[in-house]
């Protein structure tokens, strides 16, 4: 899929990554820890993977969930998976908190605080804490 | 949980369920076969599952997400788990097709065509094809 902008760029900022998919930082000041989850191959919907690759994407999609947190301890996590704009199968996982621009609508909502304060988290610390989190993520290979 | 809407009530029309989870219809008549599969114990987050119990879980969405591609040919599915109101497990599972209300933004979003149609999905023809697609999870029970 040449024009497809997930199979051509990393998506954000790399955190991690094994043989079939990466997690990168979201780059949204108002949204810390906010990351993606991408498959790297060009399929659109879970059911598109094999059972043993749905497992896979799932264990790495929860976590990351697990490890931030541990780390931010969130109000809340959410997770979606949609393609809509762009159909190459990637998670998103959002760490909420209840005094965020959307909380407790949907981070896809219009903003009901627009002037909620950037909050950072510094990549290098997310990519060092994921390692770890994910460290019986990354022999895993597609039997496909 | 005795405040909890999804611990107290169905939260749609039931169309499958075994010993730990159910499939239910969202009553969104512009959104044909949307389903929520909800976790029957009270807990808030995928990682306060166990392993077995995530697998097993998203089994189902994914079973359900097959079944509603093979049935309806949409051109997406979404799969969602926000909780920020209703901090009880559950799964959206959308099917979104390019004329929809919001398409190609997220269902939560500001609608793009309010005078879309309604479109019908039968439930009980829904619950007929579930109760093939989720054969294999019907036996399920948590180990813990």
């Amino acid at each position: 899929m040449t024009d497809c902008i997930l199979c051509n760029e990393t998506g954000g900022e790399l955190l991690w990554q094994n043989a079939t998919c990466r997690v990168v930082q979201v780059n949204d000041p108002h949204y810390p820890g906010f990351c993606r989850v991408i498959w790297k191959r060009h399929v659109a919907e879970m059911s598109d993977l094999s059972t043993a690759e749905q497992v896979h994407l799932m264990s790495v999609v929860f976590g990351v969930e697990h490890c931030l947190r541990d780390l931010l301890n969130p109000t809340k996590v959410n997770l979606a998976s949609f393609g809509n704009v762009v159909p190459h199968l990637h998670w998103h996982v959002i760490p909420r908190f209840s005094d965020d621009r959307h909380f407790p609508d949907a981070y896809w909502a219009t903003p009901l605080r627009a002037d909620a304060p950037a909050v950072s988290c510094p990549a290098d610390l997310l990519a060092t804490r994921l390692l770890v989190a994910l460290q019986g993520c990354s022999s895993f290979v597609s039997p496909t």
